[in-house]
């Protein structure tokens, strides 16, 4: 039997994701050896940086698109893992993979074997995931909030991005969300019960409108996006802000790329701007991930998905992100649980 | 008798210091109160953030422009000084002025008396002064130097340029200094000994420029020009770098200002940009003035100063230093000690 598979069909790449450069491809399902299992992808994640990989050649040609994955076990030969078993693995844009010894794999990405009593499989790449790891580390390690402070987080109905908003609600902060589109920006005061809700698409002067959602300025900054959003946010910075830059989602495809203006209230503000990856943490998963979990356990941090379904669409909702059109952490949704 | 001082005729003023803007006056030499000290100015420290001071109209109208200086004391009624003593104050741009109870001064300028045992008396507004803080406290405190790092200093023949390079070179990193002209250049490195000059005049690319003198990359950028120097040296940034911004000389009349197109190297290389102001490490000014006055003592670290004989030098003395006209530390010395 064959395991379907999307592949680069082009290189390099445009700017901008297209559907027209991948191809699907079939191949047998590979037989594990020794130290190794075979899983079944169930969830792909769909996520900005996977685009970052394509464009600067850093996948094998001809290999899977990378994704991290939710899989299930088919056979294994692993110990302690058996068939059924969940794991979090990094099987790509493909409907089989294996994992193990002499498997490659992208750094850091360490994969796991899943606890299903602990919450949904789906949150392995979620709220208890790297989007999570990436949110917590961000807000909480890196921008330091303060009860009463007010942070701001573009892209804010995201994968990152709406974890990093409620983080930031739960650590008593005053919260101000940038999103595009009324639909999102509902969701974001709605359901997330942010305190300010700024829609990119419906306002002219973006910087006039954070002025109106924080009229006593930012003392943290979250941002997913960069270009002229990140510029409208640097003029009302308060004295000691922390701006934390996790992605410039608007800048991919730029070129050149946008003209930060505003730079300067770093000095004026004696600002911090740092850049963010969230490997730099590694060394505190497990606490992040057991605050997360306990957070979602009481119902203070929520997560939606946006999921497709069948593997046809991933390419598809690689452009998607960059277009703005999912709300939520995009995933494929490969096939179901057994 | 009268004492002389200049002050300022025009506001708002220009973007661009102009020397049509100020006005010579003259009044009576005041009379010392209780707890007060009448003080003639020796030296008067230019600096560039005197005239954002002008710009945003933080000065008295019709007060002597403000400057830190070096005086003498004329007549003390203060206790534990005497005619003759030395000390820093803030007389301005004037032959005369008065510190101690009641005397207006900026937040933090503490007057204080200086020891001529220790070393020049000029040093109050050099290397001892806040020039010497600030390199300090930005490449010390903030940038964190390690052995082998390569360090770059832009507007490095300046005041504190030339300070933060030697700090720099002290901590065992490889320094690259950026200048305008080769008379600069020559000195940072036959005098200072930096490992690389960059003659910004010289270069009609200067990211080329930065790559040849800095091969392997940036660690630590201390930045005091901001603008297309800033966006140059972004481009060279190590993983994990620290960019200090402590002025943005380039940027004081550019309307709009320049757009920094490389700040996704802050994301890309995990780095860390801060602006900076001296009066946050106030508590550690005492650590910082003995690590300074051990490592010039021992010759370490020297200071040139550019010397303008005269008060009537003061408003032409600061649009030399916006105009790059100076090599080293500006004053302007008002008259001898007695």
């Amino acid at each position: 039997m064959n395991s379907r598979y999307w592949t680069l069909a082009k290189r390099p790449p445009p700017p901008w994701p297209d559907e027209t450069i991948f191809a699907l491809k079939e191949a047998p399902i590979p037989t594990p050896g020794p130290g190794q299992a075979l899983t079944r992808t169930i969830y792909i994640s769909l996520d900005p940086y996977q685009w970052g990989y394509k464009r600067r050649g850093e996948e094998p040609e001809g290999a899977p698109c990378h994704a991290r994955t939710v899989s299930q076990v088919v056979e294994s030969r692993i110990d302690g893992l058996a068939a059924g078993d969940f794991v979090f693995s990094t099987n790509g844009w493909a409907e089989y993979g294996l994992m193990g010894e002499g498997v490659p794999r992208p750094g850091y990405m360490i994969p796991r074997k899943l606890d299903p009593a602990s919450g949904k499989i789906s949150h392995a790449v979620g709220v208890l995931g790297m989007l999570g790891l990436t949110a917590y580390a961000g807000m909480v390690l890196q921008c330091e909030p303060k009860p009463g402070e007010t942070a701001v987080v573009s892209a804010a109905s995201g994968g990152v991005g709406q974890i990093a908003a409620q983080i930031a609600r739960i650590e008593a902060c005053r919260v101000a969300g940038v999103a595009g589109g009324a639909a999102k920006c509902a969701w974001l005061r709605d359901d997330l019960r942010l305190d300010g809700v700024i829609d990119y698409k419906a306002e002219n002067d973006l910087a006039a409108a954070i002025r109106r959602a924080c009229p006593d300025g930012i003392d943290l900054y979250f941002d997913n996006v960069g270009g002229s959003t990140l510029d409208a946010a640097l003029l009302h910075l308060r004295e000691g802000a922390r701006v934390v830059l996790c992605g410039r989602i608007s800048q991919v495809a730029a070129d050149p790329p946008y003209g930060i203006r505003n730079l300067g209230q770093i000095l004026s503000r004696r600002a911090r701007m740092q850049g963010f990856q969230v490997f730099r943490y590694h060394e505190r998963y497990e606490e992040a991930r057991a605050w997360l979990a306990a957070r979602h356990r009481d119902g203070q941090l929520c997560q939606r998905l946006h999921i497709l379904d069948g593997l046809h669409h991933a390419p598809a909702a690689l452009g998607m992100l960059f277009r703005g059109e999912n709300t939520g952490k995009l995933v494929v949704r490969v096939s179901d649980t057994a």
